[in-house]
């Protein structure tokens, strides 16, 4: 976890400079209202210093003459847009709502407005929002990288002077600051207790293999058998599914095989729920008659029947350390730039019951 | 169903105004690379016109020397800042997944920033991000309004000319367009559904009573009980639950009523999971000791066990005709601002048995 002292308030006490229109405005609000400006400034900033009485007649005047705040000539003194993007590959993943949270609490989403951006893994629609965030000159960015993104893409926005911090996949150590779960450690502890409870035929499904997630936690499957001097039979190695959808359709193959899984590895909680409901419909009682396990400890995993096996991925922490790198960014301080790994936590349940 | 032609392509010819900065910069770039300015900046947008090797030459010497295309300025020919915001309250629900689905498909999201807000039924956050999103010049503005949301707030972003479009929720009224599926005749027809199937008590757990969804539904399923001849305990109406977790919750204060609901009708899919995974905790099977149903009939509804009884909220359609009247409104021609109204439909499956 990033230790470093909370930084202080960055605004500086920089002189105000002459924005004529935008005084005028104020003026004439507080004239019409018998206020100060400096009163009505602090009212439509909502500010607790003014009475919310007097904060409601202000706003309700200004909304009046259609007043909007002037955020470009605000910001020549704050250097502030009070905008943030998050850039993510799911926004329906739950595990992501989790983050979502930490980020919010951590960055005020009252008085910031946190823009969510759905790339789908797809690096197009990611660069354009990228791009639009820069040319609107937000205040920072938050990003789960798309498939497909190169280094040079996240440094060229590293270098334009974008704050940025990178979550749950990286790219590789290039400078930026990346906060992620250890995916490698996580899947290893998984893949440990599976093998632990007398399975040898475990399958793998999901992830997609051009990110560090779907990399790393593949390679910690892939290395538990090896300390346990198993071999893995490919037709068990399943990539790609992201969704409880894609869980379901992965089920058919599996159970095609001669020689079938007696245990399986969702790559995430929504896969594990997928091939739960799939096997089940094929008569196949999971936690009965297979072990499934999933990934992420997602708020319904402990409710699922049978209750779900998981790892917690701590999107509590990797969002409030990735809020806290972004505010220092913002600030001004210097940021540690390598690679932040949080412990995740192995979570059993029912749904892997000893073989 | 909105019923008009497409609009014709909105950007007219008016001459490119004069913009010396970044014309040296295309033209820098078409010396250094031996190109006219036309093809540079055609590349620059990754126009199909301009060969694609040309194009990834034409983009790698723009991030080498930090070209970044000013919008503001290519904006004074389209008028256009190519960004659209989506608010809603609660991102990670699987419907908005397929509304958001719809929206990109016919928005573009390739080159349309889509900028998804998720205001948690918090006014404030609503109003900063809409706010942020007119400072900006934003194209558009799809919103499922929080509570709390007054007709006048609305009204002062429509009149500001930010093309507007309401969905899945309305305030009334208003003259700003909206788009929403038919919550009193989904909720009318499930709750005669469970009444057809021998229910007498019938618990209504969830919704927001503020809300046009919560209301609406809410008065379908009063309406079904009033042709029905049937009183409505009190305690088995059960506002507010949204999530899976609310749906858990409310699990034990229906079991701990003197006369039990038979049947069950949860808000929402994501309630009616909760509830279903919280009866089986305390021993009572969905399906065959208690019937469930929910709405919204999100992906996994037909996989649950028992598949989940829900109402068809029609994603798609409201998607895709939101985004054809914000398409309409960002091309200057008039639009319905009447509420448009979509027929939902019940998908009656194994958790609602006759009792």
């Amino acid at each position: 976890m990033a230790d470093r002292e909370k930084p202080a308030d960055a605004q500086g006490d920089a002189p105000l400079p002459k924005l004529p229109q935008r005084g005028l405005t104020l003026r004439m609000l507080g004239d019409r209202l018998g206020l100060s400006t400096a009163t009505i400034s602090l009212a439509l900033r909502d500010s607790p210093l003014v009475a919310e009485q007097t904060r409601i007649r202000v706003r309700a005047l200004a909304d009046e003459i259609g007043y909007v705040a002037n955020r470009s000539a605000a910001s020549l003194r704050t250097a502030r847009t009070n905008m943030v993007g998050v850039v993510v590959h799911d926004v329906v993943n739950p595990y992501f709502a989790e983050i979502f949270r930490a980020l919010e609490a951590e960055l005020n989403a009252q008085s910031l407005a946190i823009m969510i951006c759905n790339h789908a893994d797809d690096v197009r629609r990611q660069r354009t929002f990228v791009e639009t965030l820069m040319q609107h000159r937000a205040d920072g960015l938050i990003m789960c990288p798309s498939v497909g993104t190169e280094p040079a893409e996240v440094l060229r926005v590293a270098r334009s002077g974008l704050p940025l911090v990178m979550i749950c996949r990286d790219i590789g150590e290039i400078g930026v600051p990346v906060v992620r779960g250890d995916d490698f450690a996580g899947a290893l502890a998984l893949t440990r207790h599976l093998i632990e409870r007398g399975h040898r035929r475990i399958a793998f499904v999901g992830g997609r293999r051009q990110t560090s997630a779907g990399r790393e936690r593949h390679a910690g499957y892939v290395a538990a058998h090896a300390e346990a001097g198993i071999e893995i039979d490919p037709a068990l190695d399943v990539p790609e599914a992201m969704t409880q959808r894609a869980g379901r359709d992965a089920v058919a193959g599996l159970l095609a095989l001669s020689r079938r899984p007696t245990a399986i590895f969702g790559f995430n909680d929504l896969v594990a729920l997928g091939l739960m409901s799939a096997l089940r419909r094929h008569g196949i009682e999971p936690g009965r008659d297979i072990a499934v396990a999933g990934y992420d400890n997602t708020d319904g995993a402990a409710w699922t029947t049978p209750a779900l096996t998981s790892v917690d991925n701590v999107p509590g922490p990797i969002g409030a350390t990735a809020a806290a790198l972004l505010r220092d960014q913002i600030a001004g301080l210097p940021v540690r730039t390598e690679r932040i790994l949080i412990a995740p936590e192995l979570i059993v349940r029912e749904s892997t019951r000893p073989n």
